[in-house]
């Protein structure tokens, strides 16, 4: 049994916990779950026992009900059980057309933390996953600073992220083990202030970024490429949506933070950095969580010749993530039972898109997933 | 050093021939050759020593004016050392626009072959590589039948590549050890007949048909997709060139051959027979060697939704088998040094699209790439 | 009001059939209906009031049933009025998983004929509606020719269209005017031999094949090179779909049709025969309806640049000539009442992929759109 | 014979004066250029006789030399006779990696106008053609604010385009008639005070923005589904080039002027405004002229299916709109001679993204094609 805390139930969190529930009912295959049910803790032993959200009318609602906003079908009655409650919001929904309630709005940020570990330690999660908006942030990079904002209620420098996994460290060290699943683009996993927070406490951190999209598929690309020795020029890619976190993107606060996750994935996997242009590029409403995304890749080959590739693509965005959920909760579990604290780049390689700790590099991921399977206990699959 | 014999000076020889000299004169770096300089026989070790062909306008000519028909640019005076010396045809040019003339003409077969094996103890090639047009053809299964028909002189059971890769196994039990390289997709490799011979005869075979283009890549992307569990729902690809090698596959003769290749590259990788349409499309005269591949794939994502991505490119057909070749003629010698007679199916896993022995499966190339390194030597690269 | 009568009860006849009655139920606007409800002769006008078919486990069944084989939802009640009648098949089900019956399996040619002309006096259709499997068809250019076929009840040399039209022609005459349309490959609009006998009968002939895909688009690219004078090098295009119209098109038998119907567009809109594949290329079940196209196009720009396009597509292939069935059997019977009949140029040259007569040429479609809707009466849209 | 004076020697403008010559010495056909030779006035009768830049590495060298920069081959020797002069800047290159000198450097800008006059008086062009960088603008709209900003010396309203376009009209008054071709997005066309500032002065102005690119393609794309009534329900455009126009696009400052620009041409064309994202994406250097778009298109076909389209395309930036100035500078000779000064629609309607006058639509580019005919004086192509 997993017991799982949901924050931010938006998209990606009620595919995920619909998913779930039609799984258990037998709707529903394996699919778009990695390690589908070959790890010792089988899918069907996920149990979401808290959710938390910022806004207002999502707060006190019953998920059955959220997820009707995203999902048409005939929703699982064992959603009515799991009622959203409310968490941290520090500036996560500026900008947008939502109205956020926060804890922080009638107690300090001390208090909220205490607030939501007394919560925890009713609701008794093994992981917390982190799937709120995205956020505009600063990384802190060294323990005391970040202790000092948060005994300094200073919410300027904090985000939500950064909140929620220092409650999740408190919770972990009085609990004896947890962990943390940042989902999301703000540096936890790749913060060493986290990190060592996280070894001192009990708590498993896994992140950062969850690794859907183009950007997997360019690095198995790329990496195509280079065991081939071709050259590769430059590599240009687009995506556009329409979901809230698309809309959420449009904001320049929040693309600030990309100061701190500019990916290398191309360096990485290639071994030098080809000129590129890969960045989200803009918001279409009637596109829904069904992203739109090009690519365009030019090389050279052998005695000279120039070859161009094309990647164009229709993608579910929130399902992609929700599948890898499956995996890294149970994941999350283990790593708790074998007390692994901090973080676990083995996981981190293959499910993040900026996998932690800092100094860790991108593997193509066909790489990357035989070594996770290696740490998970199973097989290889094709080594 | 390793000397070579081309069987075949087409496009892709003429690229091959082309690129080595340009790499020998410090025009290139090794851009498209998987593995560069790392080995330890160099790229400048290698020389081309002869040439056959049956297309009666090349026999006779040197190298340096062949290599005009394909490559325009300052052709290095290096090749006009070597001309091109008449070999077998075999019904190879039947239907092609292209006069053919062979060895056979004036002599059995059986003769043809000892006329080969004795200008090749002159010409001491440690690698005879083999990338004559594409063949109608049927394997022999039984080492019995192929030396029966050698013996009967059945012109109309054999094929030219059958012959080249008999008198090659000829050629290596007289002098102590050869390679044959079989770029085309005639089973030599996957053929127990050859495979057999090849064991008795101090000859090692790498094979069959060099893995460029949409497969290798599809492979990947399909390796990449089942590491998600995504399920696969049906794959679309289409080519379409203009170089002498598509307008022989519009053939229909030639595509009987295809009974015997058909690629189990989709259920080898994905665990299962997605449905999938994979043919060479058609001749377009103007593309030249410059093909347009376009691919379709439509998968399962979870919580049943449904992702599609298309994949189309403009990739320079002859360079990327070329290429390939740099390293296959290196690796052939250093088989041929350690003795592994017979194929071995570390090299054949990376470089052909049917990797031999015949019982052998495709793995993601990007799998294959690290264990063939290991196999050459070479630290891995990414694992 | 405008009584049709439909030959061909598949996917394209059954979302015509469908789609029109949600119209008139409302839930539906005129999407994909080229002149919405513009002209005189009202959607809601159109009744379906016979069907032929000669698949027998559709003949006796009521249209309710059929349709919902193609379409799920709330198929509206006034299609169980409408039940499907045995037609001619002549080979039209060669060689596809599904048993054929038909009236000549119990009476000659021209009872058949006989027989369907009376069952036309009954259902007093206006427009019959011609789109039955793809046919392996020989036009015959003489209507003397024709006329000797059915007598001779020439089974091998007759398709069922050929018959279906003659039998149009004998019902035309005796009522005083009807169109058919004939949206199929076989060449009747184009065969002077039917234009001849429609001239004689009150008939006014619309086709063939109706305009939809990727060719009427490739018209409009390539027409909008042309006025830039860019010269096309070379054209691809490939399409591959899952219903049973690609499936039927795998039959190399049907393929020979194409000798007579093969595609000018490419010459009529550029002024030169420009290389060109254009070719339906396979058939891939899960793709059902919504086929997948791809179309690369290389031209010459201003001093000798070389630019490239490439389309991609999903395609839902029979709603998009039901639609245009939706106007042509309203411009039938508008022909009709004109008593021009024969066959109309400005119809076919925009709803049709060979528009008829066999003399006539392709235009780029939006040019003959505003001619077609000068012939309607209607204002042009953007002349 | 028709003089041309060119504003802003830079890609295009070098590929326009390389192919001119090219064309003369009979290197190449017509390719690119709309109306090939069917003009009265012959491609060989244009003349380049003077050229006016601001980069200071450009200033006084000959056309010979610059165009190298462009364009690699034999450039025609005819090149050497025509030198760079120096022009306004008013911050054209600003946050550009050139340096920038310019008349108003010493002088007022009536000063700078009044030198322009002078030198065109002696130079004598019929035509001045306007393709400098794009530009930050504000259009004028009123006579009087334009005439009261050169009088003030208001270097900061103005723009070079802005002052170049006010010379020529001074230029045309005093010499009878002139035209000048606005090829970049600053409206002038579309400004009522440079229409009417044109009106009084003899001065003939075709604009604004060469329509090259995505822009006219999608519209034509948009008229075909226009006319099938297709519900367009959402479109992504993206484009990515390597040559300085779109390093200068990256400029926050340049974008501003977006404001004043933004393409009505879905509105336009589709008759409702459907969602859409039409930007320029971003630079990305080794893509040099040759830029990458991408164009998806979803849409509602008949019975409520919904479709898809993707086309993307290598372009050639610079000789795109060059082939248009060889019909534009021609076009505009003729209307000199005709004496129909202000500007001119049925010109701009096809050969400009942002068609002038201010009120007027944009049509498809098809139908344009054949009223520009029409006006020109030739037959209609298709029609
Ligand atoms: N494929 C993917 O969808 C994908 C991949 C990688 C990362 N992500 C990340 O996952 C996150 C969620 O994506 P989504 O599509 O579900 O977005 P969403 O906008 O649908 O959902 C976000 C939810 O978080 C809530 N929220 C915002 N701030 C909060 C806070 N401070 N505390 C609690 N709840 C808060 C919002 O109210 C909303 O309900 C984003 O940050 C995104 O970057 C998604
Ligand atoms: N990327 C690739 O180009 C690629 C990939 C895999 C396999 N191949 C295979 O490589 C082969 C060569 O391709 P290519 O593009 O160079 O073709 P090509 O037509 O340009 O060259 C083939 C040459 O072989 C000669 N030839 C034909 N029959 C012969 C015979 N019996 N003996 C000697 N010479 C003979 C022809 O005259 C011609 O010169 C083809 O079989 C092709 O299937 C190519
Ligand atoms: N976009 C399009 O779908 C499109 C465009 C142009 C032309 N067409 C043509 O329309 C026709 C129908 O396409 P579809 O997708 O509906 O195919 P379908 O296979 O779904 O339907 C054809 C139907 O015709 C019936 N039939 C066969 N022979 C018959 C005969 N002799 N008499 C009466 N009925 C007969 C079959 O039993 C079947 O019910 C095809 O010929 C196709 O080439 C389709
Ligand atoms: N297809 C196309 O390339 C296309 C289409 C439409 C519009 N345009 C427009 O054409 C213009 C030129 O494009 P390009 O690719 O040649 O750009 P470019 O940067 O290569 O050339 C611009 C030239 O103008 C010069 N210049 C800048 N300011 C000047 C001034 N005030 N006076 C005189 N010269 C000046 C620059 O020094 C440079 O030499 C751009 O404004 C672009 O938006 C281009
Ligand atoms: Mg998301
Ligand atoms: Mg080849
Ligand atoms: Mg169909
Ligand atoms: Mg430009």
């Amino acid at each position: 049994m997993v017991r799982v805390v949901i924050v931010g139930q938006g998209y990606v969190a009620s595919i995920f916990a619909v998913g779930l529930e039609r799984i258990k009912r037998g709707d529903l295959g394996y699919y778009g779950v990695p390690l589908a049910n070959e790890l010792p803790i089988k899918v069907e032993d996920i149990q979401i026992v808290g959710s938390y959200d910022v806004d207002k009318t999502k707060i006190g609602l019953p998920l059955y009900e959220i997820v009707q906003r995203y999902w048409k079908g005939d929703v699982p009655e064992t959603l009515q059980e799991v009622f959203v409650r409310k968490g941290v919001h520090l500036r996560s929904l500026r900008n947008l057309p939502i109205e956020a309630v926060g804890l922080e709005d009638e107690m300090s940020l001390r208090d909220a933390i205490e607030h939501l570990v007394s919560e925890w330690k009713e609701l008794k999660p093994d992981v917390i996953v982190n799937v709120p908006t995205t956020e505009a942030f600063v990384p802190f990079e060294d323990l005391e600073k970040l202790e000092k904002a948060i005994k300094e209620d200073d919410r300027d420098r904090l985000t939500a992220t950064q909140v929620y996994a220092y409650a999740a460290a408190q919770y972990a060290k009085e609990v004896g083990g947890a962990a943390f699943v940042n989902a999301i683009p703000t540096l936890i996993a790749n913060d060493p202030a986290f990190v060592e927070l996280a070894k001192e406490s009990n708590l498993v951190i896994f992140g950062d970024d969850g690794a859907t999209g183009a950007t997997p598929l360019t690095a198995d690309v790329l990496a195509h490429l280079a065991q081939r020795n071709r050259h590769v020029r430059d590599i240009a890619q687009f995506n556009i949506g329409g979901n809230t976190d698309f809309l959420a993107l449009t904001d320049k606060e929040r693309n600030r933070s990309k100061e701190y996750t500019k990916s290398s994935v191309v360096e990485d996997i290639l071994g030098y950095n080809a000129p590129h242009f890969i960045k989200p590029t803009g918001f279409l409403e009637p596109l829904g969580d069904k992203k739109f995304i090009a690519m365009h890749i030019e090389y050279v080959s052998f005695n000279g010749a120039i070859d161009e590739l094309v990647i164009t693509g229709r993608i579910n965005d929130s399902p992609a993530l929700a599948g890898l959920l499956v995996d890294l909760v149970r994941l999350g579990k283990i790593a708790v039972d074998r007390k692994e604290f901090g973080t676990v780049y083995e996981v981190n390689a293959f499910y993040m898109k900026n996998p932690g700790p800092k100094e860790a590099k991108n593997l193509p991921r066909i790489i990357a997933y035989e070594k996770m399977r290696q740490w998970a206990g199973l097989k290889p699959r094709y080594l």
